[in-house]
C-alpha cells in the first residue's frame, strides 16, 4: 500500500496505544512510525509495547527527528501530552518537516487560551511549511464545543449554553483518579486545590473559546469552581478504594460571563462508580434561545475512545485544508472512515 | 454599511419571509434584494409583502437578471421551490454572475441523489464561475445527516444507524397538510399513495446519501414505506379537522440496505396535534457501533425555524469555502451568527 496516507504516532501510553490500534483497522491509513518520549522505549517493536501479541514491524524512536527521516510521515498524531508549551517543541520539529499534525492534548483544542505567542508561532510554522495543525479529543474537542456549535446553527438567537457532562472515572489509572482527588478526605483534598495536585477537569478554557469564537461572543472572564464529590457509600476500583464520608470525584464547573451575563456553563461532575449512588452518566446541551435547543444522550459517549477515533477520523478533515492552525469548528465535523480514508481527500497522492 | 456581505432572497413565502427577516437583524448581513417567481408580486416593497408594518426600500422584482444587475449581491438564498430540476434554472443564473447560492431546496442537500447530470453541471458552473453552492434544512440538511454524521466522529467503527423525527404538523398551511394525507379516510391516503398527492417527507434519499458518502459507504437501495397514523380521538388545526378512524398524518420510513443488510433507518411520523394521544415530538440519533452512541431531544428541532436559521448562519462557512458544490458535512459546522458576521469571513472585502 505504497500510496497510503503515512501516520506518525507519537506517544505509546493508552492514548497512543490506542491510536496505533485503529490506525492498523483503517484501509487507506497506514501506521509507520512512533515515537516515545521515554528513551527506554527506543528499540521496541511497537507491537509488543501496546500489549499486542505480535510485531508490527514499526520499531519505536525517542529521537523525533530520526522517527521522520525514517518514517516519511505525510502527518503525525501527537499524543505525548497536555498542555501547549509541552506540545510545541514536537509540533515545531514536525511542521518544519512540512507534516501535518493532529494534537489531542487538551489545551492544542484552543491554544491561544493558553498562549497568544504559542498559538501564533504554530499557525505561523504550519503556513511557512505549508502544513495543519489540529487541536482535538472528546472533551475538549467535541461534547462540550463542537456539538455545541453544531446546534447553534438552528437558531435565531442565543442568550445561553449549559453543558452538562457526568462520567465515570471507573476506568482511569492512578495519574488521572489522583488528579480528581478521588479517595482523599475533604480536607486532603482542599489542601490538593491549594497546591495544584487536585486539578480537575481540563479544558473549560478551550471550550468556552471555541464557542464564543464561533458565535462572535466576546467573553469576559471565566469563573470555575471545583467541589469535592463526598461517597455516602463505600466504592472501590482496582487502584482506589473510597469510603463512605471520603472524596468519590471532582465536580468541576466553569461559567463564562459575557457583559456581566453568565452566557456559558459547562458542568463536568467526574467521579468513580456513580452508579452506586444511583447517578446515571451522560450528556447534555442546553441551548436557552430562539428555538431553545436540548439534546441528552446516556451514557456518556466515552471519553477514551472517542478521543481516539476523532484523533484518526479527523486524518481527512485536516488533509483536506489550507495550510494552518484550526479548532473542530473551523474545519467539516469528523465523520467515521468505514471505506478507504483516501476516498475522503480532495486530492491524492498529492 | 456599504462593505456589508449583500444577500439576495429569492421566494417571498413562508421560508423565504423569514430568512428575510432574520437576515434584517444580523450585522455584516445586508438584504439587498428579494425575488419572486409570481409577476404580480413584482414592484411591492419586501416590507409589506412579508407583513412587516414598514417599507424596507427592498422592492421584490420578478426578473432575476434584472434583480441581480440592480443589487449586485454576493450570495443568494433560495427559498422557491423543491427539486433540482426546478431548482436549475435560478442556480445557473446565479452561478453565471459568480454569485454564491445557499438553496433550502430539499433535493439541494444532495443533488446527485436526483440526477448525477444536474449536479455535475451545477458543480461545473460553480467553479467555472468562482462560486459556491449549498443546500440546506433542518431535514434533509442537519437532523438526520448532518448530525449524524458529526457524531460518527466518535465511533472506530458502525454496524447500523436509525434516526426518529416526530414532529408536529399542527402549524403548517393545507398544502403541506394535504402532502402528508391529513383528514383524508384510510382508503383515500391509500388513494393518494398511488397518484402521488400524498408523499410523505421530501428527503430520505439525500440524507442516506450525505451520510453514506461521509462514512465510504456504497448503499445498493433504499425501501421506503408511507402508513397512514389513523386517530382515535378527534383532532383540529385551523386548517383541517380530523374525526376518530381518519387519518392524522403520514409514518415515512426509509432504509438503505449494503450488500444485503439495512444500515441506515429514518423513521418519521408527522402529524397534527401528536399530544392528542400522549405522544411527545422529539429528534432520537442511535448509532450501533463501537462505541454505541445516542442522543435525543424533546420536542423536536423546529422545522420551519430551523432551516431559516441554518441557511443564514451557513453564509460565511459557504462564502470561505472554494469554488464547487458542497453538502452539510463538507464545510465548517453551522454556527448562530451572534457578532458581526464579516468577522467570521477568512478575507473580506474579497
Amino acid at each position: 500500500m505504497s500510496d497510503a496516507i503515512r501516520v506518525l504516532v507519537l506517544g505509546t501510553g493508552q492514548m497512543g496505544a490506542g491510536i496505533a490500534g485503529l490506525l492498523l483497522n483503517k484501509r487507506g491509513l497506514e501506521l509507520v512510525g512512533a515515537f516515545a518520549r521515554r528513551a527506554g522505549r527506543a528499540g521496541i517493536d511497537l507491537g509488543q509495547a501496546i500489549g499486542l501479541e505480535r510485531d508490527l514491524g514499526v520499531v519505536i524512536d525517542s529521537d523525533l527527528e530520526a522517527a521522520i527521516r525514517r518514517c516519511r510521515p505525510h502527518i503525525a498524531i501527537q499524543a505525548t501530552c497536555s498542555t501547549v508549551a509541552d506540545a510545541f517543541g514536537e509540533l515545531s520539529t514536525l511542521l518544519e518537516h512540512g507534516i501535518s499534525v493532529i494534537s489531542i492534548a487538551e489545551q492544542m483544542a484552543w491554544p491561544a487560551a493558553t498562549s497568544a505567542e504559542l498559538a501564533g508561532k504554530i499557525r505561523q510554522l504550519a503556513i511557512d511549511h505549508k502544513a495543519g495543525v489540529l487541536g482535538t479529543g472528546i472533551n475538549p474537542g467535541f461534547v462540550m464545543d463542537l456539538l455545541v456549535v453544531a446546534l447553534s446553527g438552528v437558531c435565531f438567537d442565543i442568550q445561553s449554553i449549559a453543558v452538562t457532562r457526568t462520567n465515570d472515572l471507573s476506568p482511569y489509572g492512578p495519574s488521572v483518579l489522583a488528579s480528581q482527588g478521588v479517595g482523599l478526605s475533604p480536607e486532603a483534598f482542599q489542601a490538593g486545590l491549594e497546591n495544584g495536585s487536585v486539578v480537575g477537569h481540563f479544558g473549560f478554557a478551550e471550550s468556552i473559546h471555541v464557542i464564543a469564537d464561533a458565535f462572535g461572543w466576546d467573553i469576559d472572564r471565566i469563573e470555575e469552581t471545583r467541589v469535592p464529590i463526598l461517597s455516602s457509600v463505600a466504592r472501590e476500583t482496582p487502584f482506589v478504594r473510597v469510603e463512605p464520608g471520603r472524596v468519590a470525584g471532582c465536580h468541576h464547573t466553569a461559567v463564562a460571563y459575557r457583559r456581566g451575563t453568565p452566557v456559558i456553563t459547562l458542568d463536568h461532575p467526574q467521579q468513580i462508580h456513580p452508579e452506586a449512588e444511583g447517578l446515571a452518566t451522560g450528556d447534555r446541551i442546553e441551548i436557552t434561545g430562539n428555538p431553545n435547543v436540548s439534546l441528552a444522550g446516556s451514557p456518556e459517549i466515552p471519553g477514551g475512545t472517542g478521543t481516539i477515533a476523532l484523533a484518526v477520523n479527523m486524518i481527512p478533515r485536516l488533509l483536506n485544508a489550507a495550510p494552518g492552525l484550526y479548532s473542530m469548528a473551523d474545519l467539516p465535523v469528523p465523520a467515521a472512515i468505514l471505506g478507504d480514508a483516501r476516498s475522503r481527500l480532495s486530492s491524492w497522492p498529492r
